[in-house]
């Protein structure tokens, strides 16, 4: 069996999520049976680096699965888009050692969030972002965000889990940036907890709109305490953007 | 009564063109609705410049309406994109003097086609731009498209449409640009046939395609004859971006 790692894009907004749930249309889903339709193998199972929820869209997410197919690479890439549905898109193939696993092997992941802070929503781009009803100051959220970066317990920005070991992750990277109306938050890190980006997200939105002070941000991380943060803003101004192994 | 001209911005996506038609849902319908939802008049009539087809967008359409509300412009826009669904939003209100018809007053209009010939369609972009199955050669259509600029009998991009007087019109405009695997061609002129904008679009990508050579476009303008040209390209790759008054 061949070990083959892809990278792919989808729009989140009509599927429940990225795994498998019966009764539910996810990308594991449509993406297995798009697989075992072109192979003919009875059951392909894909492994994905990041499980997305309900309505979170993805620019690179990463899977792997191991297939007896012989087909080549960028073969497969065509051939894997003819049976998939639009709204999810095979960008690359790659035969990967048999020990990779897109899961484990990832180092970091980069999440983008997007917010809209102009007065009128965009007909086009109302899936992809969040529309806040207040402006913004990003300069605020920046030096709120400050305190975020490196190892860190996040539990304060953690929906609460079972069998969650620990909630101490480290941020490599984290920036706020503005071009007109359009604010958009990265986060990558080596690892996230359930809907951490989101938490963040929330939090210096309300920092942004002048409902807390930006230095209120520290005080919640040390608190270990989810009620402390700001509300868990809206799946639809996520993505999946990018996977470091 | 005031006379409102309105610009506003729609996803085409999910409507069944500009035009109220009993049974289906139009741009038309759910403005006039939303309007007369806000200023309780009974019945709201706008006045387009385009008559959008279905699935065509639109970044800068321009309508007018009379009406009795004495609301400021800017909260005008605020209140009827209130009462809007989110796949059409007003941009901007302004009270005009009762001559101005959004229709007559049109001096010129731009849209654009756009079209993607990548590899792999785009999942967020998919709705909004047609794929091409064949890598297209920019140069040999802007080539082609060079003979369509000024006053021309454009009756080979026509859809056959009774009650249309004349078919002589003049482009102001004409441009084919690439950015990586996005191509869009902007026509900008004084007035448009059904469907021009569409067939000069499937004529230029025939030539793209190297399925025709550049100078077949000028025989065909010359032969008058709708036959000759290409086909009508997707109405999703179709956006009206600017009235000029």
């Amino acid at each position: 069996m061949r070990n083959i790692k892809l990278v792919l894009a989808y729009d989140g907004s009509e599927f429940s999520g990225w795994q498998t749930q019966p009764g539910f249309r996810t990308v594991q889903e449509v993406l297995e049976q798009a697989i075992a339709k072109l192979t003919g193998e009875e059951r392909i199972r894909v492994n994905a680096t990041g499980r997305t929820d309900a309505g979170v869209h993805a620019l690179g997410q990463v899977v792997n699965f191991f297939s007896a197919t012989q087909l080549a690479a960028d073969v497969l890439v065509r051939a894997i888009n003819a049976h998939l549905p639009d709204d999810v898109a095979v960008s690359s193939a790659e035969e990967m050692p048999q020990a990779f696993d897109a899961n484990h092997d990832a180092r970091r992941k980069l999440y983008r969030y997007v917010i809209h802070d102009g007065p009128v929503p965009s007909p086009f781009l109302r899936k992809y972002c969040c529309q806040s009803r207040h402006v913004l100051d990003v300069d605020s959220m920046r030096q709120a965000a400050e305190c975020l970066k490196g190892r860190h317990d996040f539990h304060s920005f953690e929906t609460e889990w079972p069998n969650r070991a620990s909630s101490i992750r480290t941020i490599t990277h984290l920036a706020v940036n503005r071009f007109g109306d359009w604010i958009w938050l990265d986060v990558e890190a080596d690892g996230f907890l359930y809907n951490m980006v989101r938490a963040i997200a929330g939090t210096l939105m309300n920092v942004g709109r002048g409902y807390w002070p930006a230095a209120r941000v520290a005080e919640i991380l040390r608190a270990e305490d989810r009620v402390q943060a700001g509300p868990t803003a809206p799946a639809q101004g996520l993505f999946l953007v990018r996977v470091t192994f």
